[in-house]
């Protein structure tokens, strides 16, 4: 908490104090690069607030996938998370992540200084700055992707973190850990000089994540009678229609996602990009319903719920450069991959309540992979950017999990867990006037 | 199932292998038509993403107005649908409802061959294959509109239809049923070349899924202790707050399903259809609020609903031929049609547990004559597309139903319809921890 | 219900009748002031889009925040609200609020007529009208902005006023008084001559709405049991998703809102807006959620919910005009000032169940006044502004709900509160199935 202060505080100071004068004027394009700029200019600002609105999605996939007693805390975490997320962005992350000449470690770590110091710069407002967006709207797209692999950790972890530990861990791990590996590729960094290609983020946003969940998961260790014996207990969500309205909302900020990757307005990049983007989304929808179905005997809404994410996870790195069948293979192999992927996980007793590792770590990895199969890139770069990332963010988020768990403490008391999160935590419960039994 | 994986199976054969290199080349607009393509191209796009999330409108809207025993059947149902339906206009669906010159029988039925072979072609980026968007855009507003005609059943046959039924049923439908019968007007065939007017669907999506859901409910009958002693029993539905949220996701995704329907990004056609649309839908609302008060004596909100959803059913096809206060009063008829017709079909015995068969059938039927009343259209034929599309779509309908109920059976039994859907296909209920009470 | 019945039919025959002719008529753009207006009008209309979901965020917020035997009613007024809106503006709101040179009373009250005039105008289509776009299209947006600012009332009367009653203030407020003193600044009346500034409305529309709330919650008097021997009871919502949903969807909705009131596609204006409004709002967050934990000693939801509100309410007057640190102080002030808003109504036993008054009333003045500190205009005639509205609007409103409460009666009997309003209006409970108590 008092780092949420001290970060707030600074921002206020740090930041440009630039005045917004002239605003009003009027600045109708009069030529070609003028036009293009303006109305590219829109559409990566529309397709940031399609990767905003997928806070909601993660809310309501996380909230509808565990218990009723836990939803505030939950709810409330999904929310503070973007915050902190654009607030850290803002102050050092967007700066961090894209260094342009200000590297401290060539191509590995390097550092714009604090603040939006662009904002300043009148050409920053113009293509002279990029033939395609604004210096804000860059920052407001790129603000919402780091909000975005803050909020993956948050399910792996829910039903039994302290509040207070969660939000430091995101705090650092959002501020520091994903803008200083984001460098290495989108930065300009070394993987970016090998050739690596990751349109989206399967690996810079989604195995991020994915492997800060991992690390929780594991620190943490399972939920209070999830495996009894030696065999997992199934822990049903309170809420499969929350948990399927997230992932609808998941899937339409999906297009902004992937389609304003395409950092450009250009017809056959964007439309390419939606197009193998949603063709891997139904095809994971298709291979996990039928590879439920075969192995789980009954089809079960919430695989084929993480068979939609895993398609789209799977298909974020390679979208632009795969054909639309080898789209489809893809988002098919996902699909299978994550029903496979959390029954695995249940079997080597790591308890992860939405299968954020399954969909986010797993599918991740093979859509980065799939970038070499299908797509005219070198698997060994992408194999070893796969690597990489693992290499530095899992010991890490496991270093900061463990030093939390020895200092101010990482989970609640059991007595709490029982009750739930949402009294021991908040004081507030998520539901009243309906009968719910919280001691499941 | 089988059908599934076969369709699956060829998709990933058939269809078009051209790799997508080249797609990060820039491609700045240079002249007018290249600036116009590319920002309409967006518009397109943007507006197939308004009509996706139909899906969740329609997921919500079924789930809530049904019964909290079988909601993880209805949102699986709703998930599987879309990536049925794009799955398969993908495969061939496109290519029957666009035959270009491809007609097998003149103007009837044409086929233009297995996947997407436009990819191939580089004009097909550009203004030479459309002024407005590129191949693959045009594919990806279409797709969704085939999802969205295959979605409009599910509500119907609600709460007692076996699982793998409804997919077969709705693959079959979507696959051939939905598109050949398209090919009439939007592919250019019989009814183009007469002049029949249908912007965006009252008859060739909306209609076409209620008679599909009109011959869906017959032949499965009403669910159990729905009529008794000659007397409707209200079955209330669950959550009317996911059946609202429905509602608006649906009047939102509406502005793509109409606004793209002008194909273009002409300031005038769009603003007119859009307020032409939003009027028709406030007026449906007010209509059927004031009827429900009426008839009803107390005000209802699923009729609001349905009113709602019958101004915008009923404004689908005029939006673009008809006055703005011809717009209100289309949409304030199909408020009041829709209390009316939903109170008739519950006369007939004709159990539609979501007013599908009212709002998609009734109102669709309604905008498609409102064509000629209210345009410079002819309404003889107006009445002869209404009647061509009744003619074929129904009794193919009811003899997939039939058929089905005949070989693989196309009712759950009384006892998993007691206990509900979720628990008989699924093994999965979509709320724990709750007290619910099943057996209504 | 009369009245509406009344305006319907009015809005039928007065509005202009022309013919949609020539719709399909391509219209693409040949020079630069085309492209510029062809395309800024998609982006004014896909804001006017967002800005019509907010009403399902408010529908949410509302829903959620309140107890399950109000929840058929709510949702029922949330959707009549802006069908209300929409279509008064239509009939007369929109030549009230923008008079051109119709001024009855000069640059205070103003009349353009009946209906929508401009559409039978071609050159309203174009250019000549406004270089951003159409008639219809300013319409359009305008229209959505009626709605949200009917809609903040409902908020704050919830689960005490008679259905009736609720829709005739609506109506008289939103066609009446919202779009007169609008006219004073939007319409280019008095205040917008003195200088005035108010991008979005934290006072032509927040503070509207706000008065409009303060006025009913004090007419209609506190839930029964709300205040029990001068002490508050808290009277929790019933369902915290909701209400989170809520406020995502605001959120979203809200670059609509800030971002298209720059009436332009200005890369510099729509950027620096959007940044602001996500930095105002995420501090907003991190204010309300500190101030929360150390006021309440654990952190609240529903606060932090409101601190999101409230930092995009205070945002929406100086969005264009303040910079991006000074966004996030005016952010971090709302959400500070909100909590202990909440608190203060409750301790002056003025009962507003979702906290409309304190996150649109008071964050709108501060946000109004804001523009004064940290733009360049002059605090005195911020303040002139802020005093101008309230002098006329809560007076008004107070008067309204007084006089309903003398004719037909404002409040519902003491037996339909307790067992809610579902059944006393509507007959027609939200949730069915499940174990629910009215009683609280």
């Amino acid at each position: 908490m008092k780092k949420i202060l001290t970060i707030t505080a600074t921002l206020l100071l740090c930041a440009t104090s630039v005045m917004a004068q002239d605003l009003k004027a009027p600045d109708y394009a009069s030529d070609f690069v003028g036009v293009n700029f303006t109305f590219t200019n829109i559409w990566i600002m529309l397709c940031a607030l399609l990767v905003f609105i997928m806070g909601l999605g993660f809310a309501l996939l996380e909230s509808g996938l565990t218990r009723a007693k836990n939803t505030t805390n939950i709810l409330f975490k999904n929310l503070v998370t973007p915050a902190i997320g654009v607030t850290t962005y803002a102050l050092l992350g967007f700066n961090l992540m894209y260094p342009g000449d200000a590297w401290i470690i060539p191509n590995v770590l390097g550092f714009g200084g604090f603040g939006l110091p662009g904002i300043g710069d009148d050409a920053s407002f113009t293509a002279a700055y990029n033939p395609g967006y604004t210096y804000l709207s860059d920052f407001l797209f790129q603000s919402m992707f780091a909000a975005t692999a803050a909020t993956i950790v948050s399910g792996a972890v829910a039903e039994r973190i302290k509040l207070h530990a969660y939000l430091v861990f995101t705090l650092i791990y959002v501020a520091f850990v994903y803008p200083f590996v984001g460098s290495w590729n989108w930065g300009g960094g070394w993987l970016d000089a090998r050739g690596f290609h990751d349109l989206a983020g399967s690996t810079l946003v989604h195995s991020v994540g994915g492997w800060g969940a991992l690390a929780g998961a594991i620190v943490l260790g399972p939920r209070l009678g999830r495996y009894i014996g030696g065999k997992a207990k199934a822990v049903p969500g309170h809420n499969l229609t929350f948990a399927t309205i997230g992932v609808f909302i998941l899937w339409f900020g999906w297009w902004g996602f992937n389609g304003g990757s395409a950092l450009s307005s250009s017809p056959k990049d964007t439309a390419w990009i939606l197009v193998t983007t949603n063709i891997a989304c139904v095809c994971g929808i298709l291979g996990a319903m039928l590879t439920s179905w075969f192995v789980q005997k009954k089809p079960d809404l919430t695989m084929v719920l993480n068979g939609a994410l895993a398609g789209l996870v799977a298909i974020t790195a390679p979208a632009d450069v795969v054909s639309v069948p080898a789209a489809a293979i893809i988002g098919a192999i996902a699909g299978i991959l994550v029903v496979f992927s959390v029954l695995f996980f249940d079997k080597v007793k790591i308890d992860d309540p939405v299968g954020a590792i399954s969909v986010h770590l797993v599918c991740g990895i093979w859509g980065t992979i799939a970038v070499g199969i299908f797509g005219e890139f070198s698997i060994l770069t992408q194999l070893i950017g796969v690597l990489a990332y693992g290499a530095v963010c899992f010991p890490v988020a496991f270093a900061i999990f463990f030093a939390i768990k020895k200092t101010i403490g990482l989970r609640v008391s059991e007595r709490e867990e029982l009750r739930g999160l949402d009294l021991g935590e908040h004081g507030q419960e998520a539901y009243n006037g309906f009968q719910i039994f919280t001691n499941t």
